[in-house]
Formats: structure tokens, sequence, C-alpha cells
């Protein structure tokens, strides 16, 4: 079971802040914009009593409500076809263990989500990478490159749309070409699409649910975390119309009883009343902190920022000779005016840690002043780092 | 993976429902008891407006709550050695795959709580049912009983303490025994102790945390749902002096994010301020159910009801052909009054579905009224059950 790298550094930032330090947290993706008022207000109604078990798929009104804005997005699905988890992270294992059996294969792009890579270990399946290049912003790569890798025991793939960490979306070329190749091969095509809503281009995000003819192959998974700034309410949902999938995930459901019920109070009200403009002001906020980001990291020599197109991260390359040394050392070591940043190794992001030993992963989840500051930091940072390299790569590539 | 046997019913209950039915639901351990005020104060407190991610293992002030918690009651532990779970079935979840590895075995006295077998084969685990006598309270087996099951693939005993679903108590004699057998093969003695407030003996129960030369290999489950009648709040603990178990259960924690926020904070509120009343009177509100529940049964012709020492739920012989035959008719055609009992059939806490075909789980957890009635449409539905075999049996042990 691998930590996760996402929070593996946290005895040294708990040190740095002893010391009075102050940390810009660009390591994991908690959002610092306020929940909706229709959230709060449904979970301090004081008619409740007894908080009780919901139902192990949660709450009939929930699903319904649940059913009714996916449909408002232009996504058709009925409550029957959906079931609410203890957030995406559970929704996410669900559906390994419903679409999968110990044993199985699971081709995933990489770099990938890292806990991706605990919950298969959970359910003993396992990940087979299948590598993107930074240089062509984390693109899928051709139809041949993925059927290299398809074995007699894959039993899926699996895509992050928009992408966490690389901040890459997947077009509907893409999507349609994942598409063939699943119906070619009988596989299942499981979409994890928590951060839908943070979409910087002209075009909708199309869910894989929204593809015809994939009705028996897409799985969804979703959750409130990101797209309420809801990350510990604990709500999620797995939805697909394969109905074996949905009474399979329903058994595991079962097992762990029911998803915490008073959040699944608030998320009812939040889906069903909060106004248009709280997203609207969220996806602005965020391509304000994008622009900022793109416009700081190439102003700093030796760095690689894709084209970050949605999600709130960006999978950077730095000129560094370690990514989970500097990382460590800007918590250990760097202060900037008493300030320093922290960020996730890229190595977290393969299965193989020799790759992504150039990279970090960015969370961009500050407001534009403290994300100014935390570049301010960083581009400091890689000046006087020791294991810096970009002296020596500019040479080898001239 | 099996299905709940507590939940499998339920679209027969609902059909019921709609007919106008009153069903009374024996049949899974949700109480009536109104949560305590301190919880809900807390999570109603206007200052919080973004719910964000806890730490993975919890919050460090609910963490060192807990810990004072434990030491009140004489259970010396600290917030190191206890992480925060997503309900007691998380908790039991992490044992499992932090003490085992997939393919070992956990041996577990029968009948047991069916959402054990779930876990296990979510971690690719086998449980090893040792059986226990009706007649003899459930009590557990001779230790050369468990040492015919012990293979090199065993790694550990489970137990719940007090009992769901037979509700004995196990005393010092038998946990003793137990942990001379863990010593002495080195296995981990895992004790799911939700229960143990819910104690109608003179003497306390012993936490497997309290007894000495086991810090190596105690590991305890437990949860606010029971005794804070908190069930939706999914909040659980899992404690151990082990630092290597808590170490693997905090990277399964990690994977998944967090526990839910809100019902953390109201938790925490809860744990510190909740008046020892609250529980002395659900204590003793539960005793008076018990006794109800016991002197009802008595007087039904051919059921056998063990010793009920703690938790709130029986293990109970009725004279029927058929638990699940039996469970589904009282829901589907039998009425008294336009009412009828729910309760879950025996079969469903046994691996071997032969076995607990002639028993149900009931979970008394109505008010006395209620219960009453409830024994009232169990007593006649016995007298008229098609399937009843009371006449037979009595002749056969003639």
């Amino acid at each position: 079971m691998p930590a996760s790298p996402i929070r593996r550094l946290m005895p040294f930032a708990e040190a740095a802040v002893a010391q009075g330090v102050k940390i810009f947290h660009l390591n994991i993706g908690q959002p610092d914009i306020e929940s909706p008022a229709e959230f709060w207000e449904a979970v301090r109604n004081p008619q409740y009593k007894v908080l009780e078990y919901s139902n192990s798929i949660g709450n009939v009104t929930l699903r319904q409500g649940v059913a009714r804005w996916y449909q408002k997005i232009g996504i058709d699905v009925t409550a029957p076809q959906l079931i609410v988890t203890t957030a995406g992270s559970e929704a996410l294992r669900f559906a390994m263990m419903a679409a999968l059996n110990p044993g199985d294969e699971i081709i995933v792009p990489e770099p990938l989500y890292a806990n991706y890579l605990g919950f298969a270990v959970e359910a003993g399946i396992q990940v087979v990478p299948i590598p993107t290049r930074i240089e062509e912003n984390f693109a899928l790569p051709a139809t041949a490159e993925f059927e290299t890798r398809i074995t007699p025991r894959t039993k899926a793939i699996l895509i992050c749309n928009p992408s966490n960490p690389t901040g890459g979306v997947y077009g509907q070329d893409q999507l349609a070409q994942l598409a063939d190749l699943v119906k070619k091969h009988h596989l299942f095509l499981l979409a994890d699409e928590v951060y839908r809503d943070f979409n910087y281009t002209d075009q909708p995000i199309q869910s894989v649910l929204q593809i015809a003819g994939l009705e028996d192959h897409a799985i969804m998974v979703d959750s409130v975390s990101k797209r309420f700034s809801l990350c510990g309410a604990r709500i999620g949902f797995l939805v697909s119309r394969n109905a074996e999938i949905i009474q399979a995930a329903t058994k595991f459901a079962q097992a762990r009883l029911s998803p915490p019920m008073l959040e699944q109070i608030g998320v009812e009200a939040a889906l069903e009343r909060t106004p248009p403009a709280y997203f609207q002001a969220i996806v602005e906020e965020y391509r304000g902190r994008r622009d900022l980001l793109v416009q700081r990291l190439g102003a700093m020599n030796g760095v690689v920022c894709p084209r970050i197109d949605g999600a709130f991260y960006a999978q950077v390359r730095l000129p560094i000779d370690d990514a989970d040394r500097f990382c460590q050392w800007m918590l250990e070591e760097f202060r900037h005016d008493n300030q320093t940043v922290m960020m996730a190794p890229g190595t977290g992001f393969y299965l193989d840690s020799q790759n992504g030993r150039d990279e970090v992963r960015i969370a961009y989840v500050l407001n534009q002043n403290d994300l100014g500051r935390a570049m301010d930091a960083l581009h400091r940072a890689l000046a006087i780092y020791p294991g810096r390299t970009c002296e020596q790569s500019a040479v080898a590539s001239a």
C-alpha cells in the first residue's frame, strides 16, 4: 500500500509551522471557497433529533435530486441508475470492485491521481499505466498504443476528465477513440468526472454517460467535494446505466451500512437550490488563478507548464534533480520572507517512481494574492535550490 | 459478495408499507433514542463557512478527546494509538486489511455479524467460523476447539463483545483464554466493542486493550453510532498499541482522504460534554426492553432465548421450518391489527446458510409499548405460521 504523495510530507510541513513559517498549500485540492449557504441552512435545521442511518445507497430524495441535477446539465439518468457514496473515493473503490475481480487489470493514463493506486491495491487489481507526455499536453496516446497493453485480464480503462493531476480535458475526439476501444475489447470505461464544472474551454465537457452506445460500458464517478467546496462532506455518486454494476455496488454499500446522513441532507438542499451564480463565480475565480499560474510559471526559466483546460491542478516540469528532495527541501530549508510552498512531488503520480522526478503537481486553490506570493517563493526557490538542473538542461538541448 | 441479511428483505417491507401496513422494525440496530443535544449544538455552530477535509486520520482535537474519553473509562490509550474512521464499518475493514494479507484466515465465533463477511470478501481474506451453541448462551468453545482451526494462514481471531447478534458478553475468563491463545499462536485479537456501554451485567465489560500482555496483539474497533444514537454520523475509531497496525491503517485512511468533517465536530462535543445521565438513561431503557423481550419470548411455546447480557440483539430459536421463508411471510402475508414485524433471518449470521435456519436476530430497539405490540404480533404469527414445527419438536424431544 503506497503512502499518499499528497500527504506524506505533512510531518515536514508541521515542523515548519511549529517554527512559525507560513506555508502556501499547493499540495492538496482543498478549495478556499465558502460552501453554499443552502448547505449550511439545511444541516442547521433544528427539526432533526436522531441522526439515523440512511438507506445504504443514499436517501431516496437525494438520489432523485441528483438525477434531476444531472438531467439539467444534459446527462439523462434516473435515480435507480445512481447510488450515493461516501465521497468520490468510495465511488471509485466500489466501481473498481464492481467492474473488476481480484487479479484483473485496469489501464490508466499516466500521470494519474495517486489514490487510484491505493484503491486498486485494496481491490486486489492491477493498474497498467499508459504514459502521456507533457510536451503533448498529456493527450491520450493512439489506439494502437492502448492495444499493446490489453490482455485477457484487462477489464477497464480509467480516465479522470478534467484531469487530476494534469489539468487536461479530453475532448470529443479523444473520448470517441476511447469509446471505440472499449466497445471493441468489451471493457468498462470508468470516468472520474469530479472536476466537470472546472472547465476553462469554450466547449462543454462531455460525460462518458453522454456517449451513445456506451450504455453498458460507462461508469461515472462524481463528488460534491470540489464544485460545492464540500470536501469534508464526503458525499459522492456512482452512476451507470449498467444495472449489474449498480447491483454489485449496492452490495458493497450495504456492507458499510450508509453514507453520512447530515451531509446528505445538506447536499440535497445544495443541489436543489444553490444559484447558478455560485458556480459562475467559482469558475471565474479559478480561471483567473489558472491564468496567473500559467503566466508566472511561464516566466520561470526551465519550467514547462502544459496547457491547463480544466480542474485546478497542473503537473509541471521543474529544473530540479529530484522532486521528492525538492519538495522536502522547500519545507525544511527554504524560506522566503519566512514563507514557503508545499507541493506534491510528481513521482507520486506514476507507478514507477523513476518517472516524474522532475515534476510537481500544483493545486492552484489559493486566492490570487496568496498564489502570487507562492509563485514569488517558488521562483526564488528554483534560483537557489542546490539540485537545480536548468543550466545543464539548457546546454544539453542547445 | 453476500447481500446483507439485515437489508435484503427491504423490498417486501416497502410493499407492505405501500399497503398501509405498520411494520415494527426489529431487523436493524437503529436506536430510537435522541442524539445528544451537545452534538446538535456543535454541528449547528454558524462559525463554519467551508466544510474542509479533515486530517485523514481525524481531527487532532477529536483524537485527543477520544483518548481522554477512553482514559476516563479505564482504557489507557493516547491519541497516536487511535485513528478516526468513517464509522465502525471502516475501522473493521482497515483492521482486517492492516492485520491480514489477501488469502490469510481469520477465525470468528458463529453466529457472527453478517457484515464481517462482506468486509472479508473486500479484503480478500477467508473467514473461518467456529460454532457456538444457543444452549450454552453462545459461550466461546474450548481452546482445543479453536486450535483445530488454526493453520499457517491464520492471522487473527475476531470477536464482537458484547455480541451482535447473540447479546452475549465475554467475561474475563473467556477473554483470558483468548489472550493465551493469540499469544501462543502469534495472532491478532480484533475486538468489535461498539456495544461496550450496553451492559446489563454487574461487572464492567473488559476491553481487549485492558488485557495485560496483549499490547502487540489487540486491535479494538469502536463507534459512536449506538452509544450516542448517531448511526448516521459514520464516526468510528480504530485503536491499537501496535504502531505498525496504526501505520498501515493510516495509509488506507490517506487513500480515502478523510472521514466526514461536520460529524467529527459534533462527536468531539458529544464525547466531551454529554452528561453521564444520558447514558444511564439509555442503558436503563434498554435493560427494560431486554427484560420485556426475555419475558415475552419465554412465554412463547417452542421459542429458545439465550441469556442476553449486553448489546441490544438476541439470536433466538423459533419453532419454524425456515427463517428466510418465515421472515418473508411475516412481511408479505401476516397481519395482526394491520401490523407486522420485520426480523433478520438467522441464516445470514452463518457462513453456511444451512445453519441458523430456525433462528432470527431480534434488535430490540423499540420503546416498550411498540416492543410489546411487536411481541403480540410475533406470538400470533408463530401460532398460525404454516411452517410451524413446534408440535413435532415437542414430540421429538419427549
